[in-house]
């Protein structure tokens, strides 16, 4: 489904929403706000997908608060789109059906840290940079770092995960449980505090990931980890991608723990160099970075500048140093600004595709050569642990030929994905942009989705028109 | 839901057996079984919870034979309850309402071995031992490892974990993706082969821990990792189970990534002493064993002792040989065994419950105590880092009296692991020895994995009975 199609597709709005909007403001009086500015902030505004605002925005601020909008909300037949930070990329806080935006950021205490059991409890409205700092004393973090300061509501909605990835795993493995209110209202809590269970059906997994559209997460339930004693980062830089892809296959096979292992390519370099200042080499580059005892540490990096330079990589120019080891990774997170400082006035699509590791440099290259002979700019970045990169497309809008290139591209590169035997999305979520890739990667299991979705929101009220049109 | 509830709810074989009988003996002759011996020995055998056999047993051989069975069974609505090897606890292979036991342990290739991304596909019936025997060439290994040589599917199915799990995770954790036969008799693969994804509802993790009541899983994508350049083992003694834990907690909190750490009480090591021949000192201890490069282990395995020493443990009695380490971790893996001779002529029933390790200390404690008072013998060994423990309940199945005193403590066991907000099964699994326990832990998320059921299998034929009653 193209953006032609997303565009053409989009339904009239339901019928029962006025009464819904009315009867939401008798409950919850000026946090529902239907102004034109605050309606479109709260809905996509980071993609070039066309921004779709709902009729109302609610702000809740308590659990009861969603089980009672979700109770009008049902009895009408609205959409609800739940809302944490708008930091998603794929037009999942859209209202393509109209409805409401179910603003979640209000909910943002930390309900508990269990320290001994490396977990805590969050409302969805905590984000990532707000629960390190609240943990800041204890000695723990929460590894998961998409980069955007998001929700961790929204983090679990959409499965997300990041540079830390390769070590800590992604929001499916870092959730223990999930409280959410079901599209009929009730409230469940899909598993105790245990860290592992073998009681019934996965509805954690099954919340992960789910978008928003099979409940509306209340509180998390996550795991954390301990700061680790040492921390040492680096940078190394290869004559070629295929290259760094293979020192990155050979650190993993090796078990060597490395904590982050991101690919920059040319241009990603000389981007970040310009806009951070830096004189880096530019030349495909892997960012690193190691956990463990100084020792451990030690160790790990001699190991990867072994491998490095097996590959005609290196040197690994390393720091354990905090402020150096900053500005490393705000050079690496700032990647999306970077980019789009090469193109003044452009705007920027992140796509998002994951494969086997051994396909990954295949992947790449034959990405860089579509760039190429499509006259397209794109540098690439990548978590390439995860066999995970982005192209971050640097786009004229007002030029429809060039978005047109675009489209075609992104639809090739999920292809290829695919035929890779890889996903359209490995951390970024279907949303709407990802929808006409879905089943081709997975055929009838899409059905089977759809069939579960069907099966607990019978109504369509929870976020409809994102994964999947049913 | 008690043994006597199990027993009396036992409802009528479905009418439509005979014919799906008939039909798969068409299509598949001598690979159908009737004979009594054969049907028994499919059903239910390693607890206390009666033999339930199926009408027939039928051997598949392909994907297709599968989609086969499913047809002939789902036209004549017949039950249709999937077999590995049979080493599930709770009753996960008995027939309570008729039906076939569909054996797969004939499909049993490897297919792949992808050395460069870490993973490989096998087919169900391949046992985790033959697996590990397939790569030992490769420098890779399989960690998930229950005890029991059990078949990888049935190990999806309930998603078993075991003694290497504080380290890699549990099934939920290594299955990539599977490939099932749907009820429908459609086959659906859950996902590809990238490591992580953001495509849609994860399909995979509903289907790990469905046991079979979801779909029948004819293909395993599985991660695998590089064997350790050096494995440690040792073993080191505690005053209380109480220093054991805290110490286990404390090698946790401070990021020791120990790779087993298992506790035994003192009646386990007693027992493990008297069965294997060692003399090991009865008090309660910890298995532990550690990963890595050799510079790396030994520094964990000082740092394992020191946080011992600190709660009043040990020595640390280590050995890198692998003769030694093999003595050691069978005598953990013969506890079964050496639990059922303290005690000639008795059958063990292994109970299995899963707290936050906060609450491990208290969990096992009162768990102690209620033994002694009603008079239960029952070691307790434990995947301790996770929280995770076992009583081997010890019983003479003559003694109307004993089985009564052995449910209410079980019951009182589940409800204890609840109430500290934990789980009834770690990684056994619900069956049909923990149905009634499943409510009272998960509430009416219970409901919404019957209203999945329900959407996925509308007949009922895949493996009724288990998990809840619909």
């Amino acid at each position: 489904m193209a953006l032609r199609d997303i565009l053409a597709e989009t339904p009239a709005r339901r019928p029962g929403i006025p009464a819904a909007v009315a009867g939401l403001k008798d409950a919850f009086g000026e946090r529902v706000v239907t102004g034109e500015d605050v309606r479109r902030a709260h809905a996509h505004t980071t993609t070039y997908i066309p921004n779709q605002a709902p009729d109302a925005v609610v702000f809740a601020e308590s659990e009861a608060e969603v089980q009672r909008i979700v109770g009008i909300c049902g009895e009408t037949g609205t959409p609800i789109v739940p809302f944490g930070v708008g930091s998603s990329l794929e037009g999942h806080i859209n209202a393509p059906q109209g409805g409401i935006s179910l603003d979640l950021s209000r909910m943002d205490r930390v309900l508990a840290v269990n320290a001994e059991d490396l977990d805590c409890v969050v409302e969805p409205g905590v984000t990532r940079e707000s629960l390190n700092a609240h943990l800041r004393d204890t000695g723990l973090f929460f590894p998961i770092d998409p980069g955007a300061n998001a929700s961790l509501g929204g983090m679990a909605a959409t499965r997300a995960s990041g540079t830390n990835a390769v070590r800590y795993g992604t929001m499916r493995d870092n959730v223990v449980s999930l409280t959410a209110v079901m599209a009929d209202g009730r409230i469940i809590r899909t598993a105790r505090r245990a860290k592992k269970t073998s009681a019934g059906y996965d509805m954690t997994r099954l919340l992960v990931g789910s978008e928003g559209t099979l409940g509306i997460i209340t509180k998390l339930n996550l795991r954390l980890y301990g700061i680790p004693e040492a921390v040492l980062s680096g940078v190394c830089p290869f004559a070629r991608v295929r290259d760094a892809v293979n020192t990155v296959i050979q650190t993993v096979q090796t078990g060597i723990p490395v904590a982050r292992i991101e690919l920059l390519d040319a241009q990603s370099m000389q981007a970040a160099n310009a806009y951070a200042g830096l004189d880096m080499k530019p030349q495909p580059s892997l960012f690193v970075e190691f956990h463990g005892s100084p020792s451990s540490v030690a160790e790990q990096a001699e190991m990867f500048g072994m491998l490095a330079a097996e590959n005609a990589g290196g040197p690994l120019e390393t720091s354990s140093r905090p402020e150096e080891r900053s500005r490393l990774w705000k050079a690496r997170h700032d990647m999306y600004w970077a980019s789009i400082a090469l193109r003044p006035g452009c705007r920027a699509i992140a796509t998002d595709v994951c494969v086997p590791v051994s396909r990954l440099a295949d992947c790449i290259g034959e990405t860089q050569a579509d760039l190429d002979e499509n006259g397209l700019i794109g540098p690439i970045i990548g978590h390439v642990g995860d066999g995970n990169f982005h192209v971050t497309l640097l786009l004229d809008m007002e030029d429809a030929r060039e978005i047109d290139a675009a489209e075609g591209f992104m639809a090739r590169l999920a292809r290829r994905a695919v035929e890779m035997d890889g996903t359209c999305t490995g951390e970024h979520g279907v949303g709407q942009g990802k929808r006409g890739y879905l089943e081709a990667e997975l055929g009838d299991t899409v059905d089977f989705m759809r069939t579960i979705k069907r099966a607990l929101d019978p109504k369509g009220i929870l976020n409809p028109g994102k994964i999947f049109v049913l």
